[in-house]
């Protein structure tokens, strides 16, 4: 179970990088990419820009690392987007938050596995047609490996993350290295290249470049999220490690920026299964077709597959939070249980794959669905830490509230202008779906505050011993094991017990009546015709007789309805069996004063008064 | 409920002709082109044998029915193929017949559906590229119609037949008469119609055309399987309905056939949205475009349609009695019960509009799914009566087991052609199907009877009365109205009950347990700490902490698990609520000597020793 393992295995550093920073650092494969399919509008030329833009791009990372630096030391156990806008901003904004984040994890899972599976196209265009069957595919063994329980384990996320990020140091030392030594020059463009456009150059054009490359900041509040889970001193070790990764990232960023540019590069057509921009920065440094080439584009589609996965923790981890505040059905809260979580792992897989269908298994179209929810997040978050520095006035506030805001005020101007650029292109889905998650949730809380209120005793009363008569009532459909076992709970239940035969065959009803007195003797057994072989009509119609003719200042027994089961060990013994019995219990469920009482039997167990066998 | 009326309003045969016969009749709307579909392959002069097939085919419906009538005085009680085969060929035949007769409901449904439409076009080609459209809304209406209860509607019923009918006989009168007066020319052929073959006439192309228009014999056995709905004398009347049956069908059909013939008309294209062969031999006698050709189209449809219901009436019929001979989950037995009918009718529907869907609204391609299994059916039951008489000898044995006899072998004999000349059309899904089905049918026979077996109480056994200790152990969240009621219902099955407390905050557990103490006296509180918030899993083992140290040779007491229970109103009520309830239930049911009592609470339920409010 996951939370005994956080609660037990402290991760080292060297551990907590891979496994918190998968999601950060995979997404230097499509970054880069981002910005130039913007670019190419204004043709090669504006791809001199490309560098500018990623090292703003840095530059914010820069801001927003230092911002959740401090979320790791404010929020020792774990300072996620929702934690802190509820704690700081209140109720409704950390709902936001929440919906946001729900929508990042599903599309981490989306833009990782399909952006995945175009660097594998990458090395094999042939199999650009099953893109989206292979992106599902792998989507399907990533829910299962997660249903099976094999989600955490830390050693073997190791070796894919320490393996992209020294292949790509190495394609970003040999790029670099030949462009200094003046080998760049523009690349002949390959068949699948996009047409060079020749709009001119304008501030517009440079936001929408902006607005896609700052995709690369998704995954940088992993770590923040994840304190709890580092060795002591947690929260330092969290912001060392937030450090190395943000440096990782925007080295890596940047790098395959610098290169894609000197050689101008240019991206591919959606869809055309052409090489990805970093298979291309690849192929300059290990040439095309080479081993190394080949290790350096599975290595990325790896980090991209543990990048989704990484969604499978944070996924039912949030909804749990949701649940335990009452915002979300409470059995997702149960963290131990087997069927909340798999629930959750459902959801996320079902919506991902559904999107992956949906925008044809292509990155590029899914990324403005996702920088929209991951900006909001850290739009909430930094003014949540803003508010946090001036409650608290701790020392040091001023220079504290000053980084987060700039972070605040930064991040929220990213928003704003990829909600707007991006609009049209996805973004508004989001802006739909968050205030519709946010009211189902609200809903689901108005709900169960109502009903708390309608179940809550007054303080002043006390439970009074019973003083209630009560009856057992047994449907029965012949002289069974199950039968037996069901007369013996009602009889330990109270004297008053009865049994009832429903049948549309009067042979039969005589034929019962004959064995029961003499093998259930003491038990009246009450014969009831039914023409049409209904069950439950005419059983209520017996109970409601029952209680005819009492008087009305006495209040009605308790009524224990004591069904016989047959416990089904196979799913169509489900079908085959108890049928019945679940439909009388349906009917039942409205009736005052009335309890049901299930009482499974098991194959080859003994009755009461019966010698062993 | 369909059992209520049959017992009670009995049907004249003048009403009774209608509700059993729409089945039937309505056949002759397609038989005649299903035989010129076949002979067209050898050009217009192969035509000329389309009266020679059909009038073989009239000899043939002859023979079936006078064999049919044998039945009627046979099974009083109502002679399906199934009752037929079973009591006469013994189970394993009888389950050969359900099988089939199951997949002619089922193609009742998909053909007269796909035929009604196929009429509607020939009203209004337009709407050709909504056929499969329209079939599904038809067979949606119906099915609606069928779930609220509208199934039996019988004067309703037959105005539509009567109308067919009367229309028909004025078609057929009208364009004899133009046939005899030598009026008839061969019309110049309508754009969709099907190419002439150039194929030489053998008996292949005879029998192909013999075993296509067989299907004019669906519904015969109607009459015999619903005797017990006719007034008395039931056999004899229900025999005379079947003979003036037979004498309409046999008309209509070779009256089309003739007129069709005589007029040399070509079917049209499969799925081209021309005329059908009977849309084309109304012009001939209304005219085209006439009010009276469109009456003719519309009432051919609405005794399609009809003909489609009756299906709804029979399959429910037939999965009772399987059910009841447990051969299907027993749930379907009852006949009363609204859940296990609606089961019936969806599952009908469900596979028509597969089928509707998968043939593309064709009515020619689905044909030969269609003969098979009616063939398979008279073939079995025609058998099962020459045994009948053979072993009965009653006064006229000789000459009843004559007629049988014959008509046993000449469907058989029809069967054998249908299924070899149309297996790769269709008929080997059939071929396949029927014994999948008496494999499922029997599977679930030896389920039931093991499970039987294993339940069956030793002849000698008496139960004893309860000796056994007892206990109630209740979950609670909470001091709340449904856990007073809960501890309420605990104490008066038994006076040793505790309440168990799951958490992972023991501040709320010393909470819980200051309230309890004051509002729930005399009933210990037993705190849990469950650090991953499960709850069936700590609550399980405190239920075996219990039961540990106690002598062996003792018999364990009953433990009564008693679960508060909050009644939920509305869908979303009930994944918001009792859903841990849920859980442990499922969870116990394999615990022995546990047995689980649901105590529901409703909204403003009083509580035992509480004023009235």
């Amino acid at each position: 179970m996951a939370s005994a393992e956080e609660g037990e295995e402290r991760l080292s550093k060297r551990l907590a990088l891979p496994i918190f920073s998968s999601d950060a650092i995979s997404s230097s494969a499509y970054a880069t990419e981002e910005i130039l399919r913007v670019l190419v509008v204004a043709g090669a030329g504006a791809f001199l820009l490309s560098l500018e833009v990623a090292i703003a791009i840095a530059i914010l990372l820069a801001i927003v690392a230092i911002s959740y630096r401090q979320v790791c030391r404010a929020y020792p156990n774990g300072g996620g987007a929702y934690a802190v806008a509820r704690h700081e901003l209140g109720p409704l904004l950390g709902l936001v938050a929440a919906a946001a984040l729900l929508i990042d994890y599903v599309m981490t899972v989306a833009v990782s596995s399909s952006s995945a599976v175009e660097q594998l196209i990458s090395i094999s265009p042939g199999i650009n047609d099953l893109r989206i069957e292979i992106a599902l595919a792998a989507i399907g063994l990533i829910t299962l490996a997660n249903l099976r329980g094999l989600r955490e384990a830390g050693r073997a996320f190791a070796v894919p993350t320490y393996l992209f990020v020294g292949l790509a140091f190495a394609v970003i030392g040999i790029g670099g290295w030949r462009a200094l030594a003046g080998d760049a020059a523009a690349l002949p463009a390959h068949p699948e290249a996009m047409p060079l456009g020749t709009e001119a150059i304008g501030i517009f054009l440079v936001l929408r470049a902006f607005a896609s490359g700052a995709v690369a900041l998704t995954g940088t509040e992993a770590i923040a999220n994840g304190v709890p889970a580092f060795r002591p001193p947690e929260s330092r070790n969290a912001a060392n490690t937030l450090v190395v990764m943000a440096v990782l990232l925007a080295v890596l960023f940047v790098g395959i920026t610098l290169v894609a540019e000197a050689w101008q590069l240019t991206p591919s057509e959606e869809g055309s299964g052409g090489p990805t921009v970093i298979a291309l920065v690849a192929q300059i440094a290990f040439g095309r077709e080479t081993p190394l080439y080949i290790l350096f584009q599975v290595s990325t589609a790896l980090i991209l597959f543990l990048a989704a996965n990484t969604s499978y923790n944070a996924f039912p981890r949030l909804t749990a939070l949701l649940a335990m505040d009452g915002y979300l059905p409470r059995q997702l809260s149960f963290r131990g249980d087997r069927l909340a979580y798999s629930w959750g792992v459902l959801l996320l897989s079902a919506v991902a794959a559904l999107l992956v269908v949906a925008f044809g298994g292509v990155t590029t179209a899914l990324i403005p669905l996702y920088s929209v929810g991951v900006f909001v997040c850290f739009t909430l978050s930094q003014s949540g830490m803003v508010l946090h520095w001036l409650r608290g006035r701790e020392p040091g506030w001023w220079w504290r509230m000053t980084v987060n805001a700039t972070g605040a005020i930064l991040t929220g101007v990213v928003l704003v202008v990829v909600a707007s650029v991006k609009l049209t292109a996805g973004a508004w889905i989001v802006l739909v779906l968050v205030p519709v998650i946010v009211l189902v949730m609200l809903f689901v809380h108005r709900q169960y505050r109502a009903t708390a209120e309608q179940l809550a005793v007054r303080p002043a009363y006390v439970a009074q011993p019973p003083i209630r008569e009560e009856r057992a009532v047994i449907p029965v459909a012949g002289v069974t094991r199950a039968v037996i076992q069901a007369v013996n709970v009602a009889r330990s239940i109270t004297p008053d017990v009865r049994a009832v035969f429903v049948s549309d065959d009067p042979e039969a009803s005589a034929l019962l009546l004959r064995t029961w007195e003499r093998q259930v003797p003491g038990v009246p057994l009450v014969l009831l015709e039914s023409p049409y072989r209904a069950l439950a009509e005419p059983f209520v119609a017996y109970l409601d007789i029952l209680d005819v003719g009492r008087p009305p200042d006495e209040p009605d027994p308790i009524t224990f309805v004591v069904l016989p089961e047959f416990v089904a060990r196979r799913w169509w013994e489900r079908i085959l069996y108890n049928q019945s019995t679940r439909l009388l219990r349906q009917r039942l469920l409205g009736r005052p004063h009335t309890v049901v009482v299930n009482v499974p039997y098991r194959r080859d167990e003994q009755l009461h008064g019966e010698p062993a066998h």
